[in-house]
């Protein structure tokens, strides 16, 4: 059984949120023929996309080209639309996961669903979890590495952590705008490039030091991304905490206990660093994800795992037992 | 010949720069005994050392202790004050110039210099390096990863970089405020932890992206702390780079040809970093570095590199064969 853990998906059109709700930024989708569509948030271009991002039939056609059995979709991180007034975001988030769980409802043995939910207001985006485990039941919750400008640590973000673990539905974070140092990325596709693997290490060492992980063991977080930078710079987290007080004083032990409870998904660009993820936290922590269907993820995961050599048993983990034991009994 | 390449040193003492230059950020050093004292910027506490930074007697003793033959001595990253006004800085890294070169004349076969140099002006900062190199004959050179504001890819450094070449001077850069991301850092002694990593993997990869090295591959360049996170980032960039034309239009080659002609420390916190690293990037890239004597660094460099059980052609590369040809023939 082979999940991918990482694939985007947006609605095929959607009613015109600005006129509704107001605000210039929300996204809309400009179609130009039956394939081929524009991501516009306001008047700002943001990407092209083709028929890979809503129609689960040529999603389908791709994952049996590929071997995958099954996608877990969730929402491109433009779609997060944090910077919404509360009420607005909760209903931009319920049209979403609407979407979602009707492509699941129709076909559950091949799609798992992530909701989104308005963390610019913890508990709007508690209800719309809730919501979206209860009444749409979806598994797993996607959201932004600074979500509504807050940081993981950030202790209004708690209640909805503790909600989630409650709940048993798995957490998939994600590197969102803005990302750290991004004014310092104007050029060379920066933010996408070297903006996200920064920022999910940052967000990473957040959840870390923030002791949300402390407080809830149990909780199932992924990052995207194989992590970002995160696994490698595991080593200095881990230094600092064992010679500064301010360190040892947020959480009890040292850091790399905590990121072993961290799952992350498989898209690391390379086989040596998928390697030395699965030496780092194990095979039973890293998902296959690709990131489908955007230039940025890979073409073929199943081959980009098959290059680092692994065992079969790692492999089959890495395939799919991590990402069922992650969305919970009976999701896969 | 085991050589750190790495390693700070400030004098003893210098003269009141803030009332001779104005300006309340000039580092100072107050000395509590014989054996400790604390760097202040202006009235700001920065940090407690010992003589450990200052006096070349204890240095040589601990280096005999963990079996050092030769370190490279550098300004710690708080002085290069690179704020300042630029003829106030120039004396300024004259000053530390001088101290460095001192501490070398009096014992060559144990310490190698690097010197600072004004790189808030790039005509100072040329004019600096050469009197470093001819006159006080310091072979390599330390700068931060975005001195003076400016990004390593920003063409008015460039003429600095050209110089380096022409002089034969070798380039050592270490992370110094401002850090990427470090508003987001207040908490948990992140600027150093977190923040150095991140910031050394965003000026690497501009370096890149600003073809520096493709207009200038012989210039030896080692970035510290074993190239902080760029290491695990470097598969993104190339793949970013693979498809995006805004990163073709910069480069030629992929990122990664260009990645190999850089030198990194070893300052890795960890073996399975450290074997990453010279998996990536062939042990004649990687050199022993410790940051001594501070507390973020490797207590003993030797059996850092050690742990990673690496066969003994490559240890030797990295105790001290690569650390000879980055600061060139005869330096060691």
């Amino acid at each position: 059984m082979r999940v991918d853990i990482h694939t985007h998906i947006v609605p095929e059109r959607w009613e015109d949120w600005a006129s509704r709700y107001g605000g210039g930024r929300w996204p809309r989708l400009v179609h130009h023929d039956a394939c081929r569509a524009t991501i516009m948030t306001g008047d700002q271009f943001f990407r092209d996309i083709t028929d890979q991002s809503w129609d689960p039939r040529r999603r389908l056609e791709d994952m049996d080209r590929l071997g995958i059995d099954r996608q877990a979709l969730s929402p491109p991180p433009v779609m997060f639309c944090y910077w919404a007034e509360p009420r607005a975001g909760q209903a931009w988030a319920r049209m979403q996961n609407e979407h979602i769980a009707s492509v699941v409802a129709r076909d559950a043995a091949r799609f798992a669903g992530m909701a989104t939910v308005p963390l610019q207001h913890t508990g709007l985006a508690i209800e719309e979890l809730r919501h979206a485990r209860e009444t749409l039941g979806l598994r797993a919750v996607e959201i932004g590495t600074s979500p509504g400008g807050r940081e993981l640590d950030d202790p209004a973000l708690f209640p909805f952590f503790e909600a989630c673990r409650d709940l048993d539905v798995a957490v998939f974070v994600h590197p969102a705008t803005p990302l750290v140092g991004q004014d310092r990325m104007a050029k060379y596709y920066f933010p996408l490039i070297v903006g996200n693997p920064l920022e999910t290490a940052l967000a990473i060492s957040k959840l870390i030091l923030g002791a949300v992980l402390e407080r809830l063991p149990e909780l199932r977080v992924c990052f995207a991304h194989g992590g970002g930078a995160f696994p490698f710079t595991l080593g200095r987290l881990n230094h600092g905490w064992s010679v500064r007080p301010e360190a040892q004083a947020a959480i009890a032990k040292e850091p790399r206990e905590y990121a072993r409870l961290l799952y992350f998904d498989s898209l690391t660009h390379g086989a040596r660093n998928l390697r030395f993820l699965v030496d780092e936290f194990g095979a039973g922590r890293v998902m296959m994800g690709s990131d489908y269907p955007f230039d940025m993820g890979s073409p073929d995961p199943v081959a980009s795992i098959g290059e680092a050599g692994f065992d079969p048993a790692t492999r089959t983990a890495i395939e799919g037992e991590a990402a069922a034991r992650f969305l919970g009994a009976g999701a896969c």
